[in-house]
């Protein structure tokens, strides 16, 4: 590590279900170097959220409030459920003004998808998809890759990654890169929280989602006319889903076979981005590059937001 | 019983988890004097559906075709997963063309909605949500309300019910009865296969999924401009989901409260009809009125799909 940087950190999601992960998380960012702030999102408690709706919101608009100096990086606590409430209670037109091209990353992802489809649909602001405080910098073991890619993103104009593909015909394409967690996108397609982007490279990822319903809301996407105007489908992790004897056969491999068939774009699988320890981290809503080949993909992109360096 | 109806089986979803109740469920209506037809398609299977996409399209798709003869009765076997793969595979012009104001109820509910949905947007037909074959006819016990609401309603041109409506205040109104399984409902949300309803009486059921994901799919209709702009929502069955310690407090009532406060639409509890044995039989898409009084409901509905009597 060679920046410090000002984190703060954002609980628009659940409350800790676990205390000491959060504090492992904490004390692993300190002794790198950096300075942690906004800790008493961490003792908020209101029902299974991490604090009151308006506490929540108010965590996202104080990035609009000039009163407010900018961290370098505010950092969701965990997911869970609580971004939807907020969608309808944030200043966009404020947040957009301050955030957008501005030197901050917000960072997160499962629940905080929400959060970054709002926030690009309505503020035109782009927000990282990658680690959290909990479940990844307060992991009992930290993962390797979550924690290099992300500095090196924050660190980097142009970021690179690469990742075993399996089952992709070869090929190259660009867009914007957006995505996330698939509930949290299919659950906001037709409202004004969804972002309008065609021709993107969309890289979607859930848990405990067994395949028939990973596909429906595929479907959904498809059928909402957003799936069908991507250059091509991402797949991230897809973890802790059980399938029965009742499936006769029918598994993720099978779903992701099904959708390509009708969705008319490639379908890239393997990307290493979900609620799996290994996550890359991603831009939402800047340009992209993708290509296949011989079973491995690589992706570069650039024009994410990152932290002034000093 | 004094009609005897031809009923026809279909089967857009799932195969049968139990071939024992679908048995059952073909026997006890045979026995009330009804004509049962389409058994083979109880045999269908593919992967975890009920046949290929193609085989489960055609099942719908043999309503618009002039040579074969309608029934009185379209009976869902089953719901699982399946519709979604085949909204665009209908032959919407077709099917409205010969089932629009025809005297052939479509029935059944869960995954069923989904086609509901479909064809109520493309075809404007008005469909039944109500028992299927297996869980609620081929029930070990049959349910009385279940049973006597269906005859009743295929045989009445204005339909009554009413039922317990707790925590709800004194109201009348009116409005488009429509309405199903709120996972199908929300996952059709932004696509050509979601109704245009306004000022209607939406009512909604869901099996297996905790409160925080009943809300988050409420707000995802509320988000989409559609749980404002209705009359009210009724609150159907929602079964065999747990809250956790985790939840803190947060349960289905508080998650109806939340949305209740944020919608400002009234929500009435208590609605028979979900997964639960006890289910009405209702329209998708028929007019009805809706009152409450001293936590009673009553709601009446006319212009729904009907058999000719003989």
């Amino acid at each position: 590590m060679t920046h410090s940087y000002d984190i703060r950190l954002i609980a628009p999601s659940g409350y800790p279900h676990s205390p000491d992960a959060m504090q492992r998380g904490i004390a692993r960012l300190e002794a790198a170097g950096h300075r942690v702030t906004g800790k008493e999102v961490l003792a908020r408690r209101d029902l299974r959220f991490a604090g009151t709706d308006a506490q929540r919101a108010a965590d996202l608009d104080a990035f609009a409030d000039p009163a407010c100096p900018l961290p370098d990086i505010g950092l969701a606590i965990r997911g869970g459920y609580g971004a939807h409430p907020l969608l309808p209670m944030l200043d966009y037109e404020r947040i957009g003004a301050r955030l957008r091209g501005a030197p901050v990353a917000l960072v997160g992802h499962s629940d905080f998808t929400a959060l970054q489809c709002a926030l690009y649909a309505r503020s035109g602001v782009v927000t990282l998809g990658g680690p959290m405080l909990g479940a990844d910098f307060g992991a009992n073991e930290l993962d390797a890759l979550t924690w290099e890619h992300f500095w090196h993103t924050l660190a980097s104009d142009e970021v690179h990654a690469e990742w075993a593909a399996p089952l992709t015909e070869d090929m190259t394409t660009s867009g914007t890169l957006w995505g996330g967690n698939l509930a949290m996108l299919a659950g906001l397609a037709g409202s004004p929280y969804f972002p309008a982007i065609e021709g993107g490279l969309l890289f979607v990822e859930d848990v405990a989602e067994p395949p028939y319903r990973v596909e429906r809301m595929l479907f959904h996407l498809l059928h909402a006319g957003v799936l069908g105007a991507q250059k091509a489908l991402l797949v991230g992790d897809f973890t802790s889903y059980r399938v029965s004897e009742y499936d006769n056969g029918y598994d993720l491999d099978v779903a992701l076979e099904r959708i390509a068939a009708v969705a008319g774009i490639p379908v890239v699988r393997g990307l290493p981005f979900g609620h799996g320890p290994a996550k890359l981290t991603l831009p939402f809503g800047a340009p992209g590059r993708l290509a296949v080949a011989a079973g491995r993909a690589t992706l570069d992109f650039t024009g994410h937001p990152r932290p002034k360096t000093p």
